[in-house]
């Protein structure tokens, strides 16, 4: 049985972000990416240097520790990473479903996987320009394709700037179908690095403004609530 | 044409607690109350030493006003009070539907209205015991029958203390298949009084920490954001 690269499960806690804010779930963050997003928040999932650090787990193991961290009660596991569709997820959402668990998944879009059916939750989150990285549109259409008996599909994205704005907005041209979530960038990533909460607030403010000045109703506009309360914090 | 008694509109700004936390909302506050809580946050819509202050204006009145906000462009509007349910909105939900305006209404669920029949949301808040206030769970089931053809009705529970906590858990169970929002009471209701955000975080964790440990997974736990990022200001 091929195994899973965790680089950590840990919860229950509040989902921080997006669709589901709010909502106690077990998060089950892989290890590995096919990005390298310049403002990336979890390095310690992405970065090959941190890879002694990620478990080779089998879904049994993951799923063991799932049910161990949730007491055995079902709620929303959370697929994230690094880039979950790397891996293959499909046994997991079978034996957690079976048992009353909902599933979460995180990516970027960039890599479609046939599980993506299965999830009650698929948020794809196609990166802005500040990221470094270049979407390609057609493995996000996979994605979507992919994702059609999926419960729930809505796209988020991560604004740093007036570009990532703009970008944004054509985006979501192109899909006005999907319910939108934007989320103010996180300036500061270094765990060590204490956030200041104004910090936050004040870039939650400015896209707030942006979009309530443009009369862009469409997305919901939401902060990262863990960073907000717990600040870069790791396992929470 | 009767008139309807407000105590403000304002936005567009994203609402900040609940359900439709996030989304771009116009809010339609109304003036007067049945209730009179011990922590209203809102007393200038509630206590009638502010009734002066409260515009009597027609549907036509409120619908412009809703539009200048709006630029015209559809968006969700949300009733809230003081209780709105008092007054009545057939009209403007009517009117703002043809427009492809959204409604959603936050009540405590006193007074049931036919036009929550008509709401895109109602968002049931019961108040727990620290309110001071006593809930009528007739009048309550009267609101759910009334909102049967909503698209979308959900509960809210706003938790000061434990006695509340476990109030809540009660009233959970009394309708299982109500999605349910908890939310730490505001400490500090005095628009004059800074609110110190490391206070409304610990209330949060406090509120989180309780339902991850009780293995409560039904609830989403969420701030009032507005209050995290504004404080008291009124008109945000």
């Amino acid at each position: 049985m091929s195994r899973l690269r965790i680089a950590e499960i840990f919860g229950p806690t509040i989902q921080g972000e997006g669709a589901l804010i709010g909502e106690p779930t077990v998060f089950v963050r892989t290890g590995g990416c096919d990005y390298r997003c310049t403002w990336c928040d979890s390095l310690h999932a992405v970065d090959p240097a941190f890879r002694h650090t990620w478990a080779a787990m089998t879904t049994d193991d993951v799923w063991d520790e799932i049910s161990r961290l949730s007491q055995g009660k079902p709620l929303t596991v959370s697929l994230s990473g690094g880039n979950p569709a790397i891996q293959d997820f499909s046994q997991l959402i079978v034996q957690g479903h079976a048992a009353g668990y909902r599933f979460a998944c995180e990516t970027q879009g960039s890599i479609a996987k046939p599980w993506f059916a299965d999830l009650d939750t698929l948020v794809l989150s196609p990166k802005p320009p500040s990221s470094g990285e270049t979407v390609d549109w057609d493995a996000f259409e996979s994605c979507l394709a992919a994702a059609e008996t999926a419960r729930q599909v809505v796209m988020k994205i991560v604004i740093f700037d007036d570009r990532d704005y703009v970008w944004a907005q054509k985006a979501a041209e192109r899909y006005p179908a999907l319910p939108l979530y934007l989320q103010p960038g996180n300036p500061e990533v270094d765990p060590s690095v204490p956030l200041n909460p104004q910090d936050l607030s004040d870039k939650l403010l400015w896209l707030v403004e942006k979009v309530m000045a443009d009369g862009w109703f469409a997305p919901r506009v939401l902060p990262q609530l863990h960073v907000l309360l717990w600040g870069n914090k790791r396992g929470v």
